[in-house]
């Protein structure tokens, strides 16, 4: 029981963003490069935040992106319902279960889920940059922030 | 975020063997055919049902599994937290994250991880039989239990 990989990529690019300084442009690359992850995974994941209005995108040789609200005001639950495929514990569908019409475990599920989500409701994107120095050094974000050239130069 | 079918299947698995009358013993292709999934997938989740004395084996031509304890004694939650292959729903080592060391979602995640175990373990598998005569027609159990010919000679 696993959050999926889109779900954890969104919080790690907003992540990304809200460390940045004085809300500075980033690509996909910049994110790629540093999270080790491939530049076609995040994509799809950068458009939907863009689609979502998590994040502003600025087009051009000099664009990229930028958290388009406060980190204090983006709530974990909010990214986990918008990115994962679906919220249901059990997919009887998906596994065409023939007892869906009086089972009792989908019910349970689901009140598990609630309170799984309320837990995740109580934070923001804001409780994941305690220690911004930390991440920034963690992930190899130096003072002048440049990509190595090899990797500007698919970015 | 769901649960894997392993865990999906051992809760189906002991569904069926709740609802039999007189602690019938069934075989895998008993199951298998009822719910109209693999036997395959059924071997190894009846292995470890076994295994974790949630059921009791009997070998031999008219031999076949029971549950091994009452069903108000085997919480679900037991059932979640043996079937799923991990309890972490952000696998930070599988992805190797590089800000693994100073990344505050993991608690967060652990944290609505317990408060979604915490509900499933107020109930149990008795729980989940609260309508045998539904889910016994709905599994299309008739009366003599008998399978199709077919079908039992690969059981």
């Amino acid at each position: 029981m696993q959050l999926t990989r889109q779900t954890d990529y969104a919080i790690r690019v907003m992540m990304f963003l809200g460390i940045q300084q004085d809300s500075r442009l980033v690509t996909i690359s910049d994110i790629a490069y540093h999270f080790d992850i491939s530049r076609n995974h995040l994509m799809k994941i950068v458009h939907k935040l863009g689609q979502k209005e998590y994040i502003q995108t600025v087009r051009g040789k000099y664009g990229g992106m930028r958290l388009e609200r406060e980190a204090a005001s983006v709530r974990l639950g909010d990214l986990v319902r918008d990115f994962e495929t679906t919220l249901d514990v059990v997919d009887c569908k998906k596994l065409t279960c023939p007892i869906t019409g009086s089972c009792d475990l989908k019910p349970i599920m689901q009140k598990a889920q609630e309170a799984f989500l309320a837990v995740i409701d109580e934070y923001t994107l804001k409780d994941l940059l305690n220690n911004p120095a930390d991440l920034r050094s963690l992930l190899g974000l130096d003072d002048t922030e440049e990509l190595p050239l090899q990797v500007m130069a698919v970015s």
